[in-house]
């Protein structure tokens, strides 16, 4: 019995994340996890620039949520934010559809300075987080540009043209990432995977937050062979997306909307299945994929229901067996 | 008598200005003439790039000056401002030496967006100006990059270097304006000339404001033999500056510090100086160069000041007779 070797000694986590859902496991993750244990591989593909500066909406959301000072009523952006600039930039006629705050602003604006510098992605997350106090990595999936675009019955859509300005209300018909044949894992993901004692795919959407990553040339095999357990959360819960349209882009994709569907987009890669109990009646189908099942509350409210997801996702992840 | 012709025609005045003091007597010019009568030429060598962003700070002290919405404290930056997107900056340990507001950053922003993009300074500028409501024409001196470099006794330094982030401190041994021999009068500037009836120095600094927008290749000949009167306002009274470092820079630049040496710097380019009341005495020998003199009230300390000095400098400017 495996278990709970995580509590003992170093445990080394390679998480997968997207924006909010993944952010929240992450953020349970690393309270459990001593300082350090911790790695996030984040999705870069629904970044996207505004007004020239870069922004990364994602890897924003990880850090935010990380450094404590995510707004905890959206998931996104910095608490207690103002919108003065956007308000400026309305005031001279600018169309202000993505919601920039002020101090999430200046991530932008310090980010694009210094891609325009020549520095990677990279190295500039990694500043940025250790300058917020974050003791875990978080890294962006690849340092070259990808970018998500959606084919809709209204043609193709960039991913936030999608996601934010359209509001999720286009059909998604099928996906394609502008740019994944010339990207590679970075050397800081492949340092993380190689010293990693589980992997752990986040309950991200699992077309546009999970589906990059995994995307990137060499990605889904080297995890795929990495002789550790690897373990998923499912972010379908009772038929629906916990957050966004996960939910509506599966139907629309021919996936079933349940965590069978979720699973069998990770066949081959992951060991066992975190569902929520609602979906308990799932895990025969599950395990018939070779997976193993917990079913548990995957839904997380606050602080408390993350670390104690994180808990029983450690249990259950070191505790299998990789195929 | 030509006095009063300004009060019952069209009179267009196309003023010269850098910072504070100018844009001062800019707001009182256009508070006292007809939409559309003021073209203001702006000092642009005082332009930098922070963190990529292309900030103008005299050209957005005209505009927001003109636009109403200038901090009245400073006479620079906007009124009410918020910080919050330099307080992060300087969280993620950057340098906030300069003091960028969230508002003033959307105009950063951008511009250098419409920049980057392949857009003249002139054509932001104009569009800005308007969505602010701004009736008067705000022309910087040229749309090619100029950068105002002095020399001291610690080396060169960058205008706000010396400026902002060293307070002024440093003794001016030189000026010299990198990139001025690729620079030209716009052809707004030339057009705003060429039907211009009066042209106005506003009280900003002869070395440094005023000093590179006549330095722009052919512009002070044109301004020269334009067939209109043209008249000064000196920044210098009792022998100091209104605001900043122009006492201090025309003494070590030997300059005279008074209206007198600051009429000498505008010899064969003006033909009226105005003066404050304190410095009555020094008229007889600015009159010996060959100008009229105006004493009055040249200190504006707000808003009716700087009409009622602005309606002054056009009863006493369009009476001129050009030389």
């Amino acid at each position: 019995m495996l278990a709970n070797v995580w509590r003992d000694g170093t445990v080394n986590v390679l998480a997968l994340a997207g924006g909010v859902g993944g952010a929240k496991l992450a953020a349970g993750l690393e309270a459990v996890l001593a300082r350090g244990e911790l790695s996030v591989v984040v999705n870069t593909a629904d970044d996207f620039d505004l007004w020239g500066l870069h922004v990364c909406p994602d890897l924003d959301t990880v850090m935010y949520t990380l450094a404590g000072i995510a707004n905890p009523e959206t998931g996104w952006g910095i608490g207690g934010e103002s919108f003065d600039a956007l308000e400026m930039l309305s005031r001279y006629g600018e169309d202000t559809w993505f919601k920039l705050g002020d101090r999430d602003l200046a991530t932008h604006i310090l980010r694009t300075a210094r891609l325009r510098a020549g520095e990677t992605l990279t190295r500039i997350i990694a500043d940025l987080s250790t300058a917020l106090g974050i003791g875990s990595a978080i890294l962006p999936m690849c340092d070259e540009p990808v970018a998500t675009v959606l084919d809709t019955p209204d043609g193709p859509l960039e991913f936030q043209e999608y996601f934010v300005r359209r509001g999720q209300r286009d059909e998604v018909l099928g996906m394609w990432l502008r740019g994944i044949g010339d990207a590679r894992p970075t050397d800081a993901v492949q340092e993380a995977l190689a010293v990693a004692d589980l992997v752990v795919l986040c309950p991200s959407n699992p077309v546009v937050s999970i589906g990059p990553i995994l995307a990137v040339p060499g990605m889904r095999e080297a995890l795929a062979s990495a002789p550790v357990p690897s373990v998923a959360v499912s972010p379908i819960v009772g038929g629906r997306a916990l957050k966004g349209p996960a939910d509506r882009m599966l139907a629309s994709l021919g996936v079933e909307v349940s965590p069978v569907g979720v699973a069998r987009m990770y066949e081959g890669l992951v060991d066992g299945m975190v569902i929520d109990g609602v979906d308990g009646g799932e895990g025969d189908r599950i395990e018939a994929l070779g997976m193993r099942v917990l079913a548990t509350a995957a839904v997380m409210r606050d602080a408390p229901d993350r670390a104690r997801l994180a808990r029983e996702v450690l249990d259950f992840g070191t505790g299998l067996v990789t195929l």
